[in-house]
């Protein structure tokens, strides 16, 4: 379906070369997880673009927050699942395999959340993820005071709306760009 | 329902004082709207999530791309219809107003994009617009080949999929939060 | 899309010359709005029909009811916003926004009723005519029960059922015949 | 549910005595039909709505039009169906069954119409009719083009719009009011 | 749409001669109901289906369980309602008719289970059955608790499940196949 | 969630002893699969239930059929994505990466079937048992004569239908029960 040099079904060949901090950020990729994430080949086509998308992407999932790395990869599961997004899944699903130790509960995110054995904060941020996907013009304010009461503060809150949020605007780009996940993450952590 | 000195629903208060650069962003925005757009004062407890937010906007809706500004305004107010985002339709109903010269054209993108008369490529932009934020599992080749068939070039594929995505972001962020458009929009450009 | 000296994509032309009546109402919307609304010319090419449309209209929107005026344009609005009827949006925002003297309160029921500060009555009205648009059939006693908590009376609740469902009726009419709102509506009471 | 005395779950007594001219049409019912039609009783509570009513409901199901009568109340069992209106399943099926001679076609337009053997004339109408009930919004130029292009005029297709908007509105008073259908209908033509 | 010698849109002769045992059992079918089912005859194509499928359903419909006869002929016609299946809205609804001696009690399933004077027993296996059909993978705890609640065995919640299943598969056989149901169902126990 | 004695949340111990026939199946299926699946062993507390589950499934899934093994392994995959059952998404997405040798597009069913890489035909069988999946009672002669455009036989159709039919009743009954896949399922085949 795409081409093979491309990770998107766009034809938008990534600048080259690449500018001496890009390449410097795509070779840690390499050395920390084996390969450079097909999303970042993506958006290399335009080295702005890339640095907005990297900037925001670790902010949320890797910078300070009262949610753990894995609840934020929890969520970008059960929001892919529903968006049906499989770049996402694939990519995401391994990181809460790796992240949790549990590949069990990386299937379950995948598959059906609901079956997932989850305790009450897991389950509450997620169930307003899946809102929030589904019909967020439905929030109240009941919902976030549920929130509330399993322990988040506010910024917890602003976090988990903006984690779920991002996911919801990448699943979206991934799919209307046909963008392939790499292969290497299929079996990691299982 | 908000807190009247919070732009949302949740209690995080502005960076005090900002930083000079923030501030003269925000000096800007007065002298140029009249106003500081609530969703800058809502990010503003963070300056960083403030500064990528702004960069990715700016970048999405104000840079260099082969979708006018118009257009680009167009999708985001189809795509907040169809989420139903008080704040975005209030925003960039008013955009659209204002862009197009046409007040109508901005009640019926908010009411029902169906209903306007549009061109082919407009129509086509809006369609795929509303099938990313509806279905976007379920976009294929065909799709993004009718986009071609209309005049787009995969870069112009490529921004319209990401200013859609980025208002099923920020749509969904807004709703999460009961984030509230500044009064001003309302009577603009009528 | 449809001809300018058509109210809707059908071609019905009105009775020429109006029966005397006729002409008189005609000439007292004008005198009072500025015009004839455009769902009045499109029922002209049948005096019967007009007739039964009018007699039906005004009984439920102008009668006696425990419900308001501003509350059955209110509910029209939230009816119409469920069926995307830009004919009804534009006529019955403009309503509610010169009832109400509040403008932004039209815009809140156009975009998405739940995030207007309504009290409990309000809520509940609107609430059981978003039901009775979307899922009529999951009406059940505690629905109704809940009406007369917030205050209505049994003949409240056949008022309230029966604007709902006359939106229901004319916003299909309108969408199925692109009937297309007179230009006036769209600036009153901005 | 109902009180036996209240054709609904809401009471609203009969005006009584019934004016004289009231009492003449329910004596042709009883004398035609052999019972007075709930819905009629329903809105006698005040007699207006009843006129009202009744002068809109004959007009559609009775006057003079291109649709013939059997097609009208294979319009209202279709719509009914979507709706999951018991009352005017009941009373629309029976009417079917009753003006085809044909038990077995009430049945499929009940329980799902695309099963039933239609013209192409016939499919039309009710297709129209099943998407003007489910997303009216979506129907455009195209939709009443095939109409045409099956045989029918602007002012069939106005009934058309009118018969199927008409149910809309009644579907739903009779789900929200728990309206009964009269015994007699359900052994009517089998 | 089907040939008239076939009980489906698909040309799957029956195995001539039937078997000795598949033709007794046709036989009793005949001497008890008046014909054979076309179900039966649509799976009398291959001996060992058609023997796996009365097993199946002789098990589930007529063997010993803690849900009457009845209750299993209600939940068949609920979920056929919701699936919209024809063949077994026409068969089913006759066996509800036949079972309770109540003409009105099968109607009503076959419309909108929800007007029905129902026990709370009754329509706990109903909702149960209605929630599996259109939603099972939001099914938790909480709803088996509250079948269990209105005196449901955890057997019986089984009979329950396997009895919605089953018909959640039928029903989708006979739509996929257009199977029709024999004429004789129609006029049964009216 | 559920017992760990018992395959699903339902206590409903295994018939003890086993029948000498039940416990050579399942040391049959000790012997080639290393353990007993969970459905055998929930279905096991009434013999003549399981006998019929067994019989009906290894009928449609392993008997003689125009449908390869691995596409009916793949239909029963796309079914329940779509119902999201856990159970039958891990059990028979293994069976997929087990029988055709290709774990991602195991993945691919799984998350979203239209991503993956399949020819006409195979395409042509996962759109089918997906409609008849969400919308049933809209298949027509059309969809029909689609497959048989595609290569299939009425036999072949047939098949398809019962497959997917079969794993629209299993999703149902796994998914009202909570039961739960073998552990082993999750790492084979990776």
């Amino acid at each position: 379906m795409t081409d093979q040099n491309m990770p998107t079904a766009l034809n938008l060949p990534m600048v080259d070369p690449l500018p001496r901090e890009t390449q410097k950020y795509f070779d840690i990729c390499v050395e920390k997880l084996g390969f450079v994430p097909n999303v970042l080949r993506a958006y290399a086509f335009d080295i702005d673009k890339l640095n907005a998308f990297t900037t925001t992407y670790n902010d949320l999932m890797l910078g300070d927050s009262g949610l753990s790395k894995l609840e934020r990869e929890m969520i970008a599961v059960v929001v892919s699942a529903i968006n049906k997004c499989f770049y996402c899944l694939v990519a995401h699903g391994a990181a809460v395999r790796q992240l949790s130790g549990d590949p069990q509960l990386g299937e379950m995110l995948v598959m059906n959340y609901r079956v997932a054995p989850l305790d009450p904060r897991q389950r509450a941020l997620l169930d307003f993820a899946a809102k929030m996907t589904t019909s967020s013009a439905e929030i109240e304010e009941p919902d976030r005071q549920h929130l509330r009461d399993v322990g988040l503060t506010d910024r917890d809150i602003w976090d988990l709306a903006n984690v779920t949020g991002f996911f919801n605007m990448s699943n979206r780009v991934a799919s209307a760009t046909a963008m392939a996940p790499n292969d290497e993450y299929h079996t990691q952590a299982r």
